[in-house]
C-alpha cells in the first residue's frame, strides 16, 4: 500500500499501478441503497457518492470523519507578464494567512475538523519559517513560461514528490479523504496553458478571469498563453508539458493524486487549477481516474471544458472561484450526509414500510 | 413578532404584513465580504447566502446553529386515481419511520442537530398516537380533486393554522431557520394541479415521475390533473385554488411560510411540493417572498418551472426527489459554512494581505 515511502528511491514511481476500487463493496452498497426506505434513486447524487465511496474505501459503509487537506503555495515567473489582478506578494502573504487561521481554507478546515497541511514550495515574498507551514522550497518561483520551462527536471521530480509526501502524511493520520488545494498568483495562467496543451485547445477557449481580470485582461492573458504554447511546442508528452507549462503546486497536486490513487486513498478534487492537475495526473497514469471525486463546477471559465474532458460530474456548482481547496472543503458535509444516510436509514423490512407496487 | 399566537382569533391572519429584512445589516454584511481575504465575489453563492441571512436574521454575522424541521404528513383522495408508484398505506408507515428515526429526514435531523417535528394531518393507514408525532388530524385524507374539493373551508383554515403553529413552536425553541417537509402518497399530483392552476400551465408541462412513474404513468397522471383542473375551473383566486386542488400538508406548508415571514424567521424551501406551497404562499401574501431561501433544484420535472416563476436560485442541484424536507436539510451544512466563512475569515487589514491592484 505505502508506495510513496519508496518514491525517492524510484524515479518512475508515478508510473506504478494504481489501486483498484472494490467491486464487491460497490455491489453491496448499491443493494443496500435499494433497500432503504425511499423511492429507489430518490437521493440522487448522494446515492451515487455513497456507493462510489464504498468501493474506494473498501467497505459497505463509507465514512469521511478524517479529512486531510494539503494546500500547496508557489509563485510563478509568468506573473511578470501582468496576468493577475493581484500583486505577486500575495502568495507569501496568504501562506501566513493559511497558517494563522484567517484564510477561507483555514476556516473550512476548522469547521470540518479536518487536518490542514500548508506547504510552501517557493514564494517570492517568502514568509520564512513559520509555525504550521512546511517548507519544501524548490526556488523563489517557477520559470516564466513565455521564455523558459516552468521547471527543471529535478524541480519537477521534487514537486511530484512533495505531493506524494503529503499523501504519506495523510495516510499516517489515517485520513479517509484527501483534498489538495493551491495558492499562487498567476496560477490560472499556468493551469490554462497546461490544459490547452493537454487538450489541444486554443487559449481563447479556456482563459478566464482568474482572481478578477476584465475582458482586456483576459485577452492579454490568452495572448501570453499563446506565447507560452509556441515557446514549448516541442513538449509532446504529458510529463514534459507539465514541466514546461505547469508550476510547482500544480505538479505537487498531480503527484499527490497519483500517490493517493496508488495507496487507495480517495481524492476530492477542487476547482480549475486542481482539475488541471488532475488532468495531468490521469495523463501520466490513467489509473488515477478511478480515485478522483469532483467537488464543484467553479466559476472560472475553462473549468467546464476540463471537467468534460475528464468525464467528471461535480457535486456542487456554487460559482466559487477561490482555490485553496475551498470548493472541495465545502463539498465535504454533503458527502458526509450521503454516508450518514447510507449507514443510518432503515430498510423497508426494518421499518415495515411497503415497497413500490 | 409573535403574530401566530393570535391566528386562531383572526381568520385573516394570512393577509397580515410580513416582516422586512434589515437593509443596514445587509449593507454591513456586504461590506464585510469585500474586506475578507479573497478576491471579491470568489465565494460565489456562499457570499450571497451569508449576506441574505444577515438581512433576514438582522445581524451582521448570521448563524444557523438552531434549525427547526417540521414534516407534515397527509393522505390524498386523488390516490384512488392510481397516480402513485407506491400504495397509500406508505404515508402512515412513513410517519412511524420518521418518529422511529429510520427515514432520510430523521437521519439528516440527527446529523444536523436539528429539531424534528412530525405532524400527522390525516392518514388513511393511521399510526395513531405514537411518541414523536403530533396529531392534528383533519380527516383520514383530502377529497379526490377529480370529483370534489381537496378541502372544506374549515379544513383549509385548520391546515394553514397547523403550519403557523409549527412556526410558533420553532420560535419558542429560538430556531434560526425553518424547514418544512412533507409526506403524502399522490402529493406530487396535488402539487402539480395547484401549480398548473396558479401558473396557467398545462399538466403535460409540469407532471413528472413523482416517486417513480414510467412514461405511461406520467401521461395518466397528467390526464387525472386535467380532470381536476376542469372540475375546479371556477376556483379563481389563490386561496380557492389551494383549497380545491391542494392537500392538508401543502396548505400547512403555505401557512408555515406565511407565519414565518410575518415573524421574521428565515425559511429554507425544499423540493417540488414545498415549492408549490411556497408559490401558493407568495400568491396569498407577496411579502413572504423575501423570507424564502431555496435549497435545491430537484429531479422532479416541474420543479424548474416553479423555481423560475418564483425567481428562485436554489443552492444545490443533486437530482434528489424524495421530499420530507430532505433536500433542504442537505443544504444546511453549506449554509452553515457560508456563515462560518463570513464570521471567521480575516480581513485584508487583519491579515496584512495586499489588495487587488
Amino acid at each position: 500500500m505505502n508506495l510513496t515511502a519508496t518514491a525517492a528511491a524510484d524515479p518512475d514511481w508515478i508510473l506504478h499501478d494504481c489501486a483498484e476500487p472494490d467491486r464487491d463493496c460497490r455491489a453491496q452498497a448499491l443493494a443496500r441503497q435499494d433497500r432503504l426506505t425511499k423511492p429507489p434513486g430518490s437521493l440522487g447524487a448522494l446515492e451515487a457518492a455513497a456507493v462510489r465511496l464504498a468501493a474506494l474505501q473498501r467497505t459497505e459503509q463509507p465514512s469521511l470523519q478524517r479529512v486531510w487537506i494539503s494546500v500547496f503555495a508557489a509563485d510563478h515567473g509568468v506573473a511578470a507578464e501582468g496576468v493577475s489582478a493581484f500583486p505577486q506578494a500575495v502568495t507569501g502573504e496568504m501562506v501566513r494567512n493559511f497558517a494563522s487561521g484567517g484564510a477561507a481554507i483555514s476556516v473550512l478546515a476548522r469547521e470540518l475538523g479536518a487536518r490542514l497541511d500548508v506547504v510552501n514550495l517557493g514564494t517570492v515574498n517568502d514568509p520564512g519559517d513559520i509555525p504550521g507551514v512546511r517548507r519544501v522550497v524548490l526556488a523563489p518561483c517557477s520559470g516564466n513560461v513565455c521564455v523558459e520551462p516552468a521547471m527543471s527536471e529535478p524541480q519537477l521530480r521534487a514537486a511530484l514528490q512533495a505531493g506524494a509526501d503529503s499523501v504519506r502524511l495523510a495516510l499516517a493520520a489515517n485520513a479517509q479523504l484527501y483534498i489538495g488545494g493551491e495558492m499562487g498568483i498567476a496560477n490560472t495562467t499556468a493551469a490554462t496553458a497546461l490544459s490547452c496543451a493537454l487538450l489541444d485547445l486554443a487559449p481563447a477557449q479556456l482563459a478566464g478571469a482568474g482572481t478578477g481580470l476584465d475582458a482586456a485582461g483576459i485577452a492579454h492573458k490568452a495572448a501570453v498563453i499563446e506565447r507560452a504554447l509556441a515557446r514549448h511546442a516541442d513538449a509532446r508528452d504529458a510529463r514534459e508539458r507539465l514541466r514546461c507549462l505547469g508550476g510547482f503546486e500544480i505538479a505537487a497536486l498531480a503527484g499527490a493524486y497519483i500517490a493517493a490513487a496508488q495507496a487507495a486513498l480517495p481524492v476530492l478534487v477542487d476547482g480549475f487549477i486542481a482539475t488541471a492537475a488532475a488532468l495531468a495526473a490521469t495523463r501520466l497514469n490513467p489509473g488515477v481516474r478511478d480515485w478522483l471525486l469532483y467537488a464543484h463546477r467553479s466559476h472560472e471559465r475553462g473549468h467546464a471544458a476540463l471537467l468534460d474532458a475528464l468525464g467528471a460530474q461535480p457535486l456542487l456548482a456554487l460559482d466559487m472561484r477561490l482555490g485553496e481547496g475551498s470548493g472541495a472543503a465545502v463539498a465535504v458535509p454533503t458527502l458526509r450526509l450521503a454516508c450518514a444516510l447510507h449507514a443510518g436509514m432503515a430498510t423497508f423490512d426494518q421499518a415495515g414500510v411497503s415497497e413500490q407496487v
